[in-house]
Formats: structure tokens, C-alpha cells, sequence
């Protein structure tokens, strides 16, 4: 059998990181790297990654999608430019044309039903047509707050009510995160960015909640989000950003999923820079509360960068192997580490 | 759509407990509930389990198979009786020449391929003849220390080496139980017991190992079983046992998994009864040394009974909407609670 062959759309920290851990990877070569930087255009992945090469072709990066995405020139495509459905739509449409599998980290296509379903529908006709499955993953959304739940919950006989929380340290990230986060900003500048969508926060619990609810089978009819400012009584400092004492270290972002008036699953996922500082440990804590309950915690947290990157790495051979269609994480075999060949994974 | 038709055979503590969960849910009817003891037989499993009939008709119990199990009489039969693959090849059979689906709770049936290759490859031919599924499960094997342990090495680019552990109470076992566990047993008879087999600690570590193995792909080339009495400090006692301070209060069992000498999986699963009256909490752990590392801990752990009961029964529409073939947990999607009709969750 020949290696499996992915293209990456999107080489920034994500999708540099990708490649590097295909390339440590066995039985799978990247067949092509699509980059608009123009200061990148035409360089070696394997120089731009610092990697040694050895006797393997070099990979030339490229601005030009359509000289390396072309019909089956791969087996999967992972999509790692946007965070928005309708923002990766016309990319999802180019490679879904070329009958290519497709892998997306936007973190709405984690469950794109929830925001986007008019899209859903087009992507699932689509990748029936072209005979490809169509996967939208990550660690948050895609594992943390939803299928790691859901996975707990499968050894219940009935659940009652979901809590589940991610705190986690902000600091290994760059300016657009903390721009986002608020971080840095006073509690007045951070509340006006709420109001004027500067501030966003998490992107994912509407995919989040959609999913363990519809996983569930609740009916969940209202999900509301609330956004708040971390106030640090510390200084705290990155390469990227200061906060003074008595201005906003992070962001308090909480939703709650409702069935009839009733909460069924509340999440909340405070993310601020160097938590320690003032003693807040970090972690992934999911409650359940049926028969049984179930207390799970991780700490420290799974790290955010590294989580994505390997969950889209990790669920290749699951895309390859599924039925044709738009599908999620709840659709397809448990995601883990692949320390073999990768294609010992792929079903003959 | 009709309701998913479901036979349980084996009526014990599990079957009896999945009986009583699949009455509760929307969209499932019990077709057929098989027990040998003379004692249930004839009689309706309503007024066995206590439950209000409403105007359901009567479900009663018959010690004779073939007149519940006839061709695609049901679309899953639940088997309950055994611990060991082949002690239940025979109900297998006979069930899928009728074409119908089947969930074993058989510890070894969560991984047949562990210990009995040529009967895990019978099944699968057979599964595949007469269109149908074959799925092994439960909480352990079957869940807390392999399929989650996978399900988090999800979110890693590279595994070096999984530790897990399961420290559970047996208080609420019976007899049974407590014989197979050694519990009350001097150290020196316990130890004699080990020897000749009739202590015989967790049944299911080969099953657990080979699967997280198989699952990273690993090359497991050696697994190695210790059983350890847990000496007592302080009188314990329950319904069915006492234990003398000095005496055995459960079975440390460990087991590893080794690759070309190097020791890659390691778990341990001490059971005993009263674990709190030496202050030993209970709970489920997994550890992940890679990148990323995980810490993981669910306390107190998930409890067996309810778990195994509850892991067959949501397995159900994954069973029913797979590919023919002998399947695992790492086959199919992940497990999770039906709290809605569960006919939804079936594929047109």
C-alpha cells in the first residue's frame, strides 16, 4: 500500500505544527503545503521547520492552492486557516470537488449544525456527491467540552444535568489571542469590546453544547453566553502583553445550554494569562450528575496547541476509513495517538 | 419506525440491571429475556424487577433460547452469562445464524483477539456470512482502562508509556466475588489460591493491554500479570464475608505490557472491600507520559455494575448502525447516554 498522502492548507502555528508531527510520523507523506505568506512562498517545509530532510523530497510551499489540490491528488486535506464556517466554505468546496477527504480545525465546523446549518447540509451533499467524508475537529471544541464528555457519559444509565470547566493559561499565545481574550485591556475598555464584538472570548460553545446535547438527546431550545473580565490584583506579563494591577488578565467566558426552561449543561471556560499568580491552578473538569455521577479532572489541562494539532493528525485514518458525508466527532471511532504505521489504520 | 427489538439472555445482577435500564428508555422493547434458574422461569420480568407494567404486555422469562433467539427475531441479543470468550462461543453461534446483533459482556470478549485469535476470527467470518455485529464491552475491559485511556492519547502527537489505575470497593459484591477476589482468605491460603487458580483477581488485563497496544500500535510482545494480597490493618466485613484484622481484604492486581523489553502499558487494580477504613480512597487514574503528558482522575471511580450495564445498552445503535464483522470499542463511535428516543441514533 502506498503512504497516505496529506496536503495542509494554512501554515501558521497550527498547521506548521501538523506537519511537523506528520513528518515524524510513518506510512504518510505531505504532498503539499499552501501558504499565502509571500514570505514563505517557495521555501522548504523541512527548512522553514528546521528539520532534517534526509534523502526525502523536499516539500516547496506554495500560494497557489490549485497546482497541489487537484482531483484525489491526496487522501485528506487539513483545512487550518479559519475559525468561521462561512469563512472556510469555499475552501471546503474546492477540495470537496477534487474528491478529497477534508479536515478542518475552523472550531464552528466542529459541529457546524449548530451555527451554520443551511452549510452543514450543503457540505454533507457534497461530500456524498464526491464520495469524501468531511470532519470539523480540535481539542475545544472537538474533545474537552464535548466528546471527552460524552464519552463519560456513555457509561451512565441516565444524566440528569453536565458541568464541565477548562482553565487554562493563555500565556504561550500571540497578540490576536489576547486581543481577543481582552487581555491587558481596563474593565471598562473590555466591557465596551463585549458590547462591540471586539472582545469574542472562546469561539465553540454553540458547537460545544449543540453537541453533547444532541449526542444526549436532549432538545436544548436556548444557549446563552456570558463574558467577563479576569481582573488580575497582580501584574502579570508576556512577550506579547502587559497587565497592570486592577486591569483585565482574561476572559470568564460561560454558557449554558437550556431544555424547556431547565439548564441541562452549564460550561465555562476562563482563559487569562500566568494563573498561577495568583494561585489558580489549571485544569479540564467535567461533572455529571445521573446515575452515576462522575468527577473527572485533568490537570494541568490538555494544552490547547498541541491538542489540536494532534487530534486533526490523529483522526486521518478515521476520515479515510468513514462513510461519505459531513460528519463529527460523534460519527466516527475514538481519536488516539498513532505510534505505528499509519497505514495499518486504514480498513482494506 | 418500529422500536429497536432487544433479547437479553442471562438475567443475573447485569442482565437483569440492562432489563430494567432498556424499560426505561423511549423507542426500545424487550422481545425476550432468557435465565436458566427454575426459580424465574415463566415469570414476567416486570413483576421480577418490580416495576409498573402499565399497559405494556408481559415480558416472561423462558430457560428455552430458540423459542426467543429465531431468524432476525430481535435486532441485538444482550448476552450476560460469562466471563470467558469461550465459554460463550456456542450463544454466539447459535445467534448469528439468526442474523441478529450481539453485545457480550464477557471480560474477554472486550478483546478476543487478546486471548482466543482463532475464535475472534470465527466470529468475524460468521458476523460477516450472516450481516451482523459482534461487540464486547463493559466498564473494565471494555472502558475505563482502554478505550478512555486511548480516547485521551487522542490529543497527543507522540506516547512513550500509559500507566493506569482502577481502585474500586468490592463491598457491594456477592459471594462470587469475594471467592474469586480472596477476600477473608488467610495470606497463606491466598496465596495458595493464586497458585492454583482459584484466586483469580481482574479478569480482563491481557484484553485492556492488547487494546491500548493495538489501539497506539504499540508491538506488545509480553504481558505479565502479578496478584498481590491486600492484608487488612482493621476488621472489615460485609453481608457475604468478613475479613480478621491481619487477613486478606482484596487482590492487588497489576499487569504489564512490555515492547522488545521495555515496559510501555502498566496498570494495577486493587479491589478490596472497605478500602476507606485504611483511609484509601477510590477512584479511576490514567497517566499519560508523551506530548502531551496527562494526568487524569475520576473520583470515586465509575462504578463497575452500573457502568457494564450501561455501556452495553448504549452500545446498541452503534451495533446495529455498523459495518458487518466482529467489532471493538475502537471500532465504533464513542459511547455515550440515550436520554432521547433511541431510534433517532439509527442510521437510515
Amino acid at each position: 500500500m502506498e503512504n497516505i498522502k496529506v496536503i495542509i492548507w494554512g501554515f501558521g502555528a497550527m498547521g506548521s505544527g501538523m506537519a511537523k508531527m506528520l513528518l515524524n510520523k510513518r506510512g504518510v507523506d505531505i504532498v503539499g503545503v499552501c501558504r499565502r505568506n509571500p514570505s514563505f512562498v517557495g521555501k522548504d517545509v523541512y527548512d522553514v521547520l528546521d528539520l532534517q530532510r534526509g534523502d526525502r523530497a523536499p516539500i516547496y510551499i506554495t500560494d497557489d492552492i490549485e497546482s497541489i489540490v487537484k482531483e484525489k491528488s491526496a487522501d485528506v486535506v487539513l483545512i487550518a486557516t479559519d475559525s468561521h464556517t462561512k469563512d472556510t466554505m469555499d475552501k471546503i468546496r474546492l477540495v470537496a470537488k477534487n474528491k478529497i477527504n477534508i479536515i478542518s480545525i475552523a472550531e464552528e465546523m466542529a459541529y457546524p449544525q449548530a451555527q451554520e446549518p443551511e452549510l452543514a447540509k450543503e457540505m454533507d451533499k457534497l461530500a456524498k456527491e464526491n464520495d469524501i467524508t468531511i470532519l470539523g475537529t480540535g481539542i475545544n471544541p472537538g474533545f474537552v467540552l464535548d466528546l471527552l464528555v460524552l464519552a463519560l457519559t456513555g457509561t451512565c444509565e441516565e444524566v440528569d444535568f453536565i458541568k464541565a470547566s477548562r482553565v487554562n493559561d493563555l500565556s504561550p499565545f500571540g497578540g490576536t489571542v489576547m486581543k481577543g481574550q481582552g487581555v491587558g485591556l481596563t474593565e471598562e475598555v473590555f466591557t465596551k469590546g463585549v458590547s462591540d464584538g471586539t472582545v469574542v472570548g472562546h469561539v465553540g460553545f454553540p458547537e460545544s453544547i449543540r453537541m453533547v446535547g444532541d449526542g444526549l438527546g436532549f432538545k436544548i431550545d436556548k444557549i446563552e453566553e456570558t463574558r467577563e473580565p479576569i481582573i488580575s490584583n497582580v501584574e502579570r506579563e508576556t512577550d506579547h502583553v502587559k497587565v497592570e494591577s486592577g486591569n483585565v488578565a482574561g476572559c470568564r467566558h460561560c454558557a449554558t445550554g437550556e431544555e424547556d426552561g431547565v439548564i441541562k449543561i452549564d460550561m465555562e471556560h476562563p482563559q487569562q494569562i500566568h494563573p498561577h499568580l495568583e494561585g489558580q491552578e489549571t485544569g479540564d473538569y467535567i461533572w455529571v450528575r445521573g446515575n452515576p455521577d462522575i468527577n473527572m479532572s485533568i490537570q494541568p489541562e490538555i494544552p490547547g496547541g498541541t491538542g489540536t494539532i494532534a487530534m486533526a493528525v490523529n483522526m486521518i485514518p478515521h476520515v479515510i476509513n468513514s462513510r461519505a458525508g459531513l460528519k463529527t466527532m460523534l460519527d466516527l471511532p475514538v481519536p488516539r495517538a498513532i505510534m505505528g504505521d499509519m497505514r495499518d489504520l486504514i480498513e482494506k
